[in-house]
């Protein structure tokens, strides 16, 4: 398996504000190719350590990306400083500069001398156009082994590193392709999911599998390799549908959606509405849901009845109920489902209502109490679950316990 | 002025999904003390190319900081490298076995054999202790130079390093101390805050000053030194007062905190309580103000009205109003607004109708146009605005536009 490191240039991403983020999809397609990314490194505009770590870089492994300090001014040493590590000259190109002329006066200005910098490129290298930019890119070999220099915008390097670097470095990482999916499951624990599907994914030598807990889901990564993209898809295929087999429902995406996506979907294909009453996550679910494109054709309204009096009037809670069992309750949270349904008129509706916190637990309803409600035409029921987590998490947690429980509700139908 | 590297281990950092984040608050720390952070690595389990790292790096700085691999299994190499890296043994400490045996038996647990590893620390290491885990840190003198070594989840370390390096480094970097504050401006552009701020900033030479524009606003952060604390924090509180009596209004925060937090402050401030009526944002206005806790002091209600039949039923816009003039108008946010006031019974009302894509444009009214309505006892009113970006920024530039010009409505009373 080749070896990759990625090197991060600009004093801004060592500042408490911002860090390298480039690294993360350029791990991506190295690893769809087999290549292992084993080091990274984010340095500023410091000639010395730069030189320092380009130099380690090429002697310690296969594959060398470095992202920024293109820009035409002073502060941009990525162009000098690489060509140093390696020992190579840097060569100027007067076709570069023409053809930065042209794209400014395209662009309705003068090109500015200053920007001569940005045609000389290290001797040997292939020159990597950047149609976004003016900044070219580089590849350079060197014996058996390639530096990559690409420039720091996501939307400029992107297309750069998939036309001209991926096939590049896909060939030279041999016949092995590695293509990746992510399942996500819900309602069950990562230990009891490993024990549950561990005989599956032991069987296969040719896909590794990691079992991972993100925020409020447990997700399962399977990468396969196979000769070809067909091959591999088709493993990870044959996996993803045991898994399902064994986990049934609680497998909620199959292709690393979001649960909004998934419900979202659900509601399409059917042809259903929906309406959502919250209170302590005071509009994250309808944010959610409406985040997806198109979710006009399912979502009908939302309301956030973050008061009593919002209950009883948005949604016809009565105020005896909430007198009785209190706003956070399972008939509070089942009166607010039905009101929200029967006034939005959708097929189907959800509600919430519990403490979030940081401060309003008692003993018998701490922090993180949540009532889950939920109605259709033939039936209006709720759950209760107790969440750990700060506010931030409990939020984030109910509304994904919510739609997930849309999910399963419409699945059963 | 100090030099700093920060080291973070372990293979997930290495991953498409997750980088290393500790070192941002570490910056942020470090940064206060007048030491710069120089160069960061992100390494994985694999132990040559720690050892080059953590050599390379005491050779390069003056402090070096590791985060994670002081787990109790094999993965855990942070430990047995360092030491190894700077030419020092590992020493056991069985009062570190004891004082794990006693917290494990206080969760209800034996001690497993395995957490034995994490008794053994580099020789003449200072131990710091580790309340809210098992693995403990260490400080290691070399020569003038620092290598600290850290756990990596931030709950565990963040208050270790508070309580045991922060005073040791600051008593190291000298009588200098550096504070940070950040403006933030509504309404103006990057350069023309410049314009109008530079003549300000650049007559105190112990500040440094940089602009920088974040998703739908502009910061003005502030780095004063100064002999003490007290000191360097009234140079930042001079230059904020100069700058907010410049640019008036548009200064939003000068203390860092999101728009949310002020608009509720405000109202908290003058007992008033909002509504908020939300068709594109989906609930996003809505999320973001009950995202802070105790919000339920001003914020009433919330009403997603994403199809017309709601805006109609649940906010009392006239079919005919929709008709005449669409849902994407200033007469539909105007009566929005109103409907929802009034519903609600609150002193002010904000709406939002608009286009965030990436479908549903048309030439007179472009994906992004957006109108903002606003009501109170007295008036009804909207403005329009285009905004640029993907339905994600659209729809954040949104909320940030209507939390905006709620704010300078209530200021203006």
């Amino acid at each position: 398996m080749l070896s990759a490191e990625i090197i991060a240039i600009g004093s801004e991403l060592l500042t408490p504000e911002k860090t390298d983020t480039n690294s993360l999809w350029l791990t991506g397609k190295l690893n769809e190719i087999g290549i292992e990314v084993k080091l990274k490194t984010i340095v500023g505009d410091d000639s010395g350590r730069l030189e320092e770590t380009v130099k380690d870089a090429v002697q310690r492994s296969d594959v060398v990306i470095t992202t920024g300090g293109l820009g035409p001014t002073e502060d941009d040493i990525t162009r000098t400083v690489t060509a140093k590590a390696i020992g190579r000259e840097l060569v100027f190109h007067e076709d570069i500069v023409e053809n930065l002329r042209v794209r400014f006066r395209a662009w309705g200005r003068e090109m500015p001398e200053i920007n001569k910098r940005q045609a000389y490129v290290i001797e040997d290298a292939l020159i990597l156009p950047n149609p976004n930019g003016s900044a070219v890119g580089m590849a350079v070999r060197i014996g058996e082994k390639f530096l990559i220099v690409l420039p720091e915008p996501p939307r400029e390097n992107q297309p750069m590193f998939e036309t001209h670097i991926f096939p590049l470095l896909k060939e030279k990482a041999g016949e092995i392709v590695f293509k990746k999916r992510i399942l996500k499951v819900s309602g069950l624990g990562e230990s009891a999911i490993d024990e549950a599907i561990a005989p599956i994914y032991s069987a296969y030598k040719n896909v590794s599998t990691s079992i991972l807990f993100n925020k409020s889901e447990v997700e399962v990564h399977l990468t396969a390799s196979g000769r070809t993209d067909t091959e591999a898809d088709a493993l990870n295929e044959e996996i993803a549908a045991k898994i399902v087999e064994t986990l049934g429902i609680a497998v909620f995406s199959t292709d690393g959606e979001e649960m909004e996506e998934v419900v979202g979907k659900l509601l399409a294909k059917n042809s259903k509405t929906l309406a959502v009453a919250e209170s302590c996550t005071g509009g994250l679910i309808s944010q959610r849901l409406t985040d997806i494109a198109g979710s006009s054709q399912y979502f009908i309204e939302g309301v956030v009845a973050y008061a009593n009096e919002a209950k009883t009037d948005a949604l016809d809670v009565s105020p005896e109920i909430i007198a009785r069992y209190g706003a956070v309750s399972a008939e509070t949270a089942e009166a607010m489902a039905k009101g929200m349904r029967q006034r939005a008129k959708t097929d189907y509706s959800i509600s919430i209502t519990g403490i979030a916190g940081p401060t309003g637990g008692t003993p018998e309803k701490p922090v993180g109490t949540i009532f889950i409600g939920y109605s259709d035409a033939q039936l209006t029921k709720s759950f209760k679950i107790v969440l750990p987590g700060d506010r931030y998490l409990i939020r984030w947690r109910s509304s994904q316990a919510a739609l997930d429980y849309l999910r399963r509700q419409i699945l059963k139908k």
